[in-house]
């Protein structure tokens, strides 16, 4: 399965307050629920914590194009999710990325 | 969903030869097609490349437990990619990580 002709990839590196990071934890797992649930055009996303320091998260995120993303972003569940850790971040950086592959069994 | 107990998830950031990106990303799609296929603990590959600098990969692996990675390390599909990249990749970085939580459509 290679990357669909027009999906945009892109993975976020996100540093958070450590003394929020329960908080941060539980408002992105509902803003990635929510979005991929009412949001045709929101497909993918896989969310994971350096086991070393979980402050370091990276998010693999897949939208159908960039028109999907961009109606994303206007969303209020988006909106909210950031209000919510508008103070728990303390970096973010959005790196475009092209799929290689993705290879996984049926059921994941 | 979350992080099934005893789950094994790493980030993999390599660092690929210029002059040999096609034939590593064939390698690489080759590897984490035959292993999803032949091994039951080889559960998902994600693999992505920067697309500002395309020899910048970055893979996505979940493995049902560390027993699956640690047979899959001794399969012949994966030696043989390690023997066919050895000479490609120019750095590895290998990451444990947590998986906060993954959502996407039913389909994907």
């Amino acid at each position: 399965m290679a990357q669909q002709k027009n999906q945009m990839v892109r993975l976020a590196k996100i540093q958070v307050d450590p003394s929020q990071l329960e908080q941060y934890n539980a408002a992105l797992k509902k803003q990635m629920t929510t979005a991929v649930l009412k949001e045709p055009g929101v497909l993918t996303y896989y969310a994971v914590a350096d086991k070393s320091d979980p402050t370091h998260i990276t998010i693999l995120e897949i939208y159908a194009d960039t028109t999907a993303y961009k109606a994303h972003i206007e969303t209020p569940h988006f909106k909210k999710y950031k209000e919510t850790v508008q103070h728990m971040v303390k970096s973010l950086e959005l790196i475009d990325v092209n799929l290689i592959g993705v290879a996984k069994k049926p059921d994941m």
